[in-house]
């Protein structure tokens, strides 16, 4: 079998581009090692940047989006018992979607079976070969069968544990990585938000976010020891802690209701360089991880694909191969930008072990800032937002 | 002896409140550890912000400020071997007097001088005594000699090591404090500086400053290890780092020569709470030290001195304790915004033990962000010319 691209990963970032070739005539194959099922149950954070936004437009994909999403225009940011609001829009003309990254994904599968576009779910054994040719296969197992696809270039967007990122040779690759001590405890329940707008709240008791996916089911998050798990903690635990971490005003009117789904994530920072490795391209979580305070994961996933694709949309339109020879420098230059705001981010609000008093006292001093300086909302909203691409 | 108010330490923030005291028929003796010489041979930076020069024209000691002082509009900011610039001007309609602490504080001397102002040096074992009463009063010995001097307030500008802040029992004091791992060196000499205005300058060997005195005098400053002593550095062995840390093209143009001075410097991060106990109010390094990336030193002092200038003004002329009363509250709301830019710098532009790749790259992506955004670029130009009171 042969086809134009294989992309390595049937998650929202391989799909995503798989939707924009398609829009070109360019064609993919999705190899994805579970079922669609399976993808369809991940629970995942879902603020979406208008690049993102922009690029669901461009594959087709943004009707239910638009009808079932919602525009949020700024953000609370709560410390010290009290809250404060960024304006998107003021200070950047632009806004986010509030849409669940599986919704995101379902929208995306549904539109890659409409259009009859392969995809070969529970593949094992995946390995990239010959990636510094011109002729790269692929090769995997399937219910017991070997198979090979031959194509023009493997677009690596299997996630952090994926092959593609280890096909690269550890001698050539160079990777950065940030652990932090602590992990985010989520629940999903079938409340509505306390807020139109999500709370990012540093308090002294650690971080807290009140989130959403919609006006009747809510994501709460706090802070945790990275060793917890989830059985350390009852709902009302959960709630209790949640309710000392948010502003008053938020713990007195939130209302509370079992959990639907509770997890613990830890929170990582890491990037490898380069991006690219001969003809497999390496796209989203594959690349970088980035801790989840300010959501940039997916939409950084984003930003990788949209550099992809329209280097690969230069090089079969315009034999140009300018957008896929430097898809490395480029995606990692934004990459670089989302890492930072993330980290920024997560330092700002998080407590951290050990953590001095004259520290709590900067993390402090920069919220009060960050709450009287225009010109600091402004760089912050637009790192949100997203920074264009 | 009697007076209204006791300044302990002339140095410039003591000198300055007396000036301005005077302006409004306060009186005040300012008691000096020093002789006015010793005190005119200490070398210290010389950056002032709009709102330390507005007192330095409200006390009536501005004139060869602005006869012999550099406006500067915005400074340069090397990293990654090139640099770029932060427009003040643009960014915030402000700028920067370079104007040397040392002079100020010589223009400061000769006006109390000239008004025939009480200067007491040379005193000993001061102690200031009822500072919690309506009546405190201020003991010392001069050439063996003990001396009382009743007052309605005490201003405490003695500095870090200086008996004021220790007057207030430890148990009612909060300190916070951050030593950071390494110091300054710096050299003065007589060459024209590299460039019109400073450069700060972020390399993997290190921070690098270059700053001046004036047109033939140039006050270069280079991150060394705590341990190291002036011995340890040739004037050679220092030039030749310096050229490796700043961006090329100053590297290539400039002029060096023997230095005329050379010390070293630790770096800290201090402050105290609260700043009033009574009547006795802090002022300057007796309550808080700065890292001196960014210059905030002097200018944090000084706006200690604004709000207890105002205070006392409004004591003696309104009859209205207000000010006074609120002095601790006011001072250290600017003072831990001075705080947290100081550390921010500092944290942006030195090389640490220890630190890891993942953390250079954060330097590198938050020094690009503020070389592309123009929001970061005002955030960091307001704090560089100074909030406002």
């Amino acid at each position: 079998m042969r086809t134009q691209v294989i992309i390595i990963g049937g998650g929202p970032s391989g799909l995503l581009l798989g939707q924009l070739l398609h829009t070109q005539g360019i064609e993919a194959v999705v190899l994805e090692r579970k079922t669609q099922e399976y993808v369809l149950s991940r629970i995942r954070a879902g603020v979406l940047e208008r690049g993102l936004v922009g690029l669901m437009e461009q594959a087709g994909v943004s009707d239910r989006m638009h009808a079932e999403g919602f525009v949020h225009d700024g953000t609370m940011v709560g410390y010290d018992g009290d809250m404060f609001r960024i304006d998107f829009a003021e200070h950047t003309g632009s806004s986010v979607m509030v849409y669940g990254q599986t919704e995101v994904t379902r929208d995306l599968y549904a539109a890659r079976d409409k259009a009859g576009l392969q995809t070969i779910y529970e593949v094992e054994d995946v390995v990239i070969h010959d990636a510094k040719t011109d002729a790269p296969y692929v090769t995997y197992t399937k219910a017991g069968q070997q198979s090979r696809i031959d194509c023009d270039f493997v677009a690596g967007c299997d996630g952090f544990h994926g092959v593609s990122r280890k096909t690269i040779p550890e001698a050539q690759r160079r990777e950065y990585e940030k652990v932090y001590p602590f992990g985010w405890l989520g629940i999903l329940s079938e409340t509505p938000p306390v807020d139109d707008e999500l709370i990012y709240s540093n308090s002294e008791r650690g971080f807290a976010l009140c989130s959403m996916r919609n006006a009747h089911l809510s994501r709460y998050y706090i802070q945790c020891p990275a060793t917890d798990s989830v059985d350390d903690w009852s709902d009302d635990a959960f709630w209790d802690e949640l309710k000392r971490r948010i502003p008053q005003s938020a713990a007195d009117t939130i209302i509370t209701g079992p959990s639907i789904e509770k997890s613990i994530a830890p929170l990582r920072s890491f990037v490898t360089e380069p991006m690219r490795w001969g003809r497999l391209f390496l796209c989203g979580d594959a690349a970088h991880i980035v801790p989840p305070t300010g959501a940039k994961g997916l939409n950084t996933a984003a930003s990788d694909v949209h550099y992809l694709y329209n280097g690969l949309k230069q090089f079969y339109l315009n034999h140009d191969s300018d957008g896929i020879d430097h898809y490395s420098e480029r995606a990692l230059a934004r990459v670089w930008k989302a890492e930072r705001f993330s980290w920024w981010f997560s330092n700002l609000m998080h407590t951290y072990p050990g953590q001095s008093e004259f520290d709590k006292k900067m993390q402090l001093a920069e919220l009060a800032f960050l709450r009287e300086s225009p010109a600091a909302q402004t760089a912050m909203a637009q790192n949100y937002v997203g920074l264009p691409y």
